[in-house]
């Protein structure tokens, strides 16, 4: 990674053309550098050169082609709430603020499915679709936006029943590197014709192409949503639910794990009185009696592994409030120690191994840094879990036992057959486990597929592939 | 496409090597090559120049590093039951067949996955899973090859509510053009680590890889199955059906459609006495209690559009022979007119399109060639239908007036912003459609692709991709 006084400054005509392009929609101002120049990670900002903040697919295109001619680093901006340092401008460039774009272009309910710019928010879609009897399931903790969760394979706690961006996108308009303009995909449901574009922009962090348009999949609102919370002895004895839950076939919606630290910050954030102890968050969605029935199915799985205090909550205010607790969990975990910075880690593993994964990784916690808090969550029903490492900022070592935390822990979920990352993508962050998760070929054949759509390394460069 | 006697012969050193390492398992008799130079589309066989019998990924490694010393064209065969000339050696080559890797390498009941060789078939991998209380749901007409499957973007009559084989493939092991061996994916439900290349070889239909391993997902056998079936008084009466049932989010696991063609050649083929009209097929997954609310309101549905007739069959033997009768639709139709060959359509549009794609496709039919007679069977929760064309082989302006027709069927789904086609892939038979599906960005950038993975193009040439 080169350090920004390393390179060059962004070419002075390049800067004109822009500037005479988008007017004050183009800036090189400090401030608005450095709110493009950084996101929620742990890592100190790296501001690009300027900003562009574009309207239009076309816009987006001439702002890249422009950029292409001289050869410039062009970074797509969301809302900025990525986990692994996807936007910081390591190698400077122009940023492309897509926040403007955010204009709900079709919702066809005869179809479920919905066509936005890259721009809109998920809880902007969902208060669009409000009256239609149709939702969009994909929520990530933050309000991201849809082409910045598309581009970061995003998901969150409904992704069990309601899959990943991966399944939820149809098509796209994408720019590429060159400012041509890419449709991928389309409206059928299934297709099998040729290479599925989609899924190869889905995930690709802005390193392939800009993400300016997607139509995406809805689903029917659920007649009737259940929630229940329910504290376990043992954080295995609750996987072993989750487990016998998925085996059943009962779609549960969410089920969502959380360990007793987590729950004593929730406590404390969110004023409520769980038990503190290892904890499943359960939502059930269907009819109103097939809801019944399968929260009674989990909750004699439950009473067979000695969940206690299942609570139960029908009514939409009790449910909001669950799980707006559970949503709220990154700031109740802040909350713990004030002053602090998390540090978010993010492995998925095979369910089965999901238990092991977790014991080792608190043995490992407990004896290498027992005073770094880290409260768990997990949307357990996809082996998915996080631990949100508290670091003092006045302590540098904090930050480096974390960061050395963190690494064991992607190893060790890699060897049970896991990925280091579920949902947050790789960023820079996660670049050190690429070869280890997918071997030196998949990352040349990664290699040559970035070659092959953006020979100059104009887009996102020194993200998601390691450095060479 | 080179016309076979255009070509150069097997290069004399290539054979010898070949058949040095694989001794009778290396084969240039032309039934071997005959065997494996057709399939089920109406192209006229071509052959390879030879057939390689291959027992591990490690053969398929060498034989394909082999044919890449000698710049050869490799071409993967599973079960051979492609419908858009796949499989042709429309450049001669290697053809390496894989039916012998057939075995299943693991299932792992707690995390609903399995590792299995690419020859394993369908109903084989649901055999092996017999007493799991585990089923794999993708279902072609065929008992076609997983690998073979993975290869073509697969689904059939389950995918309204499983998926696809792009939702349900977790990883794979890939031989490269060049003979490297690929890992793509993994064992986690989910993951955003970097590219996609699960996903790009799924459907690349082996022009970017020979897939010879993979992890697909599996669900639990649903407690409770029933199945039903429906006339109505009109195509679009019963496409209404279908929207309003997927509007509901009633979790059909299965809603086929069959006109009252398609009917007769059932009630003559399965001897059974299904009312000559346009009808539904459904089939529930779920509890007891759970599959008899769906069906009840699908029924209700169903009568509010003036849908006939309708029977449950809720014993396994009666629901067995309903399905069956839907899986024999295909020979059923041929029997409408003994010795003619079928070609069979395969677009996808979206539901909302459904009802004036069929609509203007039997007016076309009815004008251009009434005399052809069409058979419709469709899987309308996702929109997508075939209509199967009986041509007689003694007459070849039969064939030709079927394609044409086929062709403005394709182009008509294109227009209404669905695709050419939902399950079959693209083979020869569809490169006339890529461009105006997909547009020239996504072809030049699919030929990209292409060219950074396969620079000599080796592996399957002349398919997917048009000719330029």
């Amino acid at each position: 990674m080169n350090a920004p006084s390393d390179r060059p400054p962004l070419h002075p005509d390049l800067a004109e053309v822009l500037a005479s392009r988008f007017g004050s929609r183009f800036s090189t101002s400090a401030a608005v550098r450095l709110h493009h120049g950084k996101d929620e990670s742990t890592y100190p900002p790296m501001p690009p050169d300027a900003v562009v903040f574009a309207e239009s697919t076309e816009e987006v295109a001439a702002a890249v082609a422009l950029c292409h001619r001289f050869r410039t680093p062009v970074i797509a901006f969301g809302t900025g709430t990525s986990l692994e340092g996807h936007l910081l401008a390591v190698q400077g460039g122009v940023c492309i603020d897509l926040s403007a774009m955010n204009s709900v272009v079709a919702v066809r309910t005869e179809d479920l499915d919905a066509t936005i710019q890259c721009g809109v928010t998920r809880k902007a879609l969902n208060a669009a679709l409000n009256g239609t009897g149709l939702f969009f399931p994909i929520d990530p903790g933050a309000d991201a936006s849809l082409g910045g969760m598309a581009a970061t394979r995003a998901s969150g706690t409904n992704a069990v029943r309601y899959g990943t961006m991966r399944e939820n996108v149809l098509g796209m308009t994408v720019v590429l590197p060159d400012g041509r303009i890419l449709k991928t995909g389309g409206r059928a449901r299934k297709s099998a014709a040729g290479y599925d574009l989609t899924r190869l922009m889905v995930g690709s962090e802005g390193t392939l192409g800009i993400i300016t348009e997607l139509t995406v999949r809805l689903y029917p609102v659920p007649e009737a949503i259940s929630s229940a919370v329910c504290a376990f002895p043992s954080l295995a004895a609750a996987v072993r639910t989750v487990i016998q839950t998925i085996q059943l076939g009962i779609p549960v919606a969410r089920i969502e794990l959380l360990d007793a630290l987590a729950i004593t910050a929730i406590n404390r954030h969110s004023r409520t009185s769980l038990r503190e102890a290892p904890t499943l968050f359960f939502e059930f969605h269907g009819s109103p009696s097939g809801v019944k029935e399968q929260a009674q199915t989990v909750q004699d799985i439950v009473t067979e592994q000695e969940g206690r205090d299942f609570e139960w909550a029908t009514r939409p205010e009790d449910r909001s409030r669950l799980w707006q607790a559970r949503h709220d969990a990154y700031y109740a975990g802040l909350g713990l120690k004030p002053g602090c910075r998390a540090l978010t880690t993010d492995v998925c593993v095979p369910i089965s191994r999901l238990a092991d994964c977790v014991a080792e990784t608190f043995t490992d916690l407990d004896a290498a840094a027992a005073d770094l808090q880290g409260p768990l969550v997990g949307h357990v029903g996809d082996g998915n879990f996080h631990i949100m490492l508290l670091t003092d900022p006045e302590k540098p070592d904090d930050l480096a036992r974390a960061k050395d935390f963190a690494a064991r822990l992607a190893r060790r979920a890699i060897r049970m057959d896991g990925t280091c990352t579920g949902e947050h993508g790789i960023g820079i962050g996660k670049q050190p486990y690429m070869s280890l998760e997918h071997g030196d070929v998949a990352i040349d054949l990664m290699r040559a597929i970035k070659h092959a759509i953006d020979p100059e390394n104009i887009l996102n460069p020194g993200k998601i592939l390691p450095q060479q």
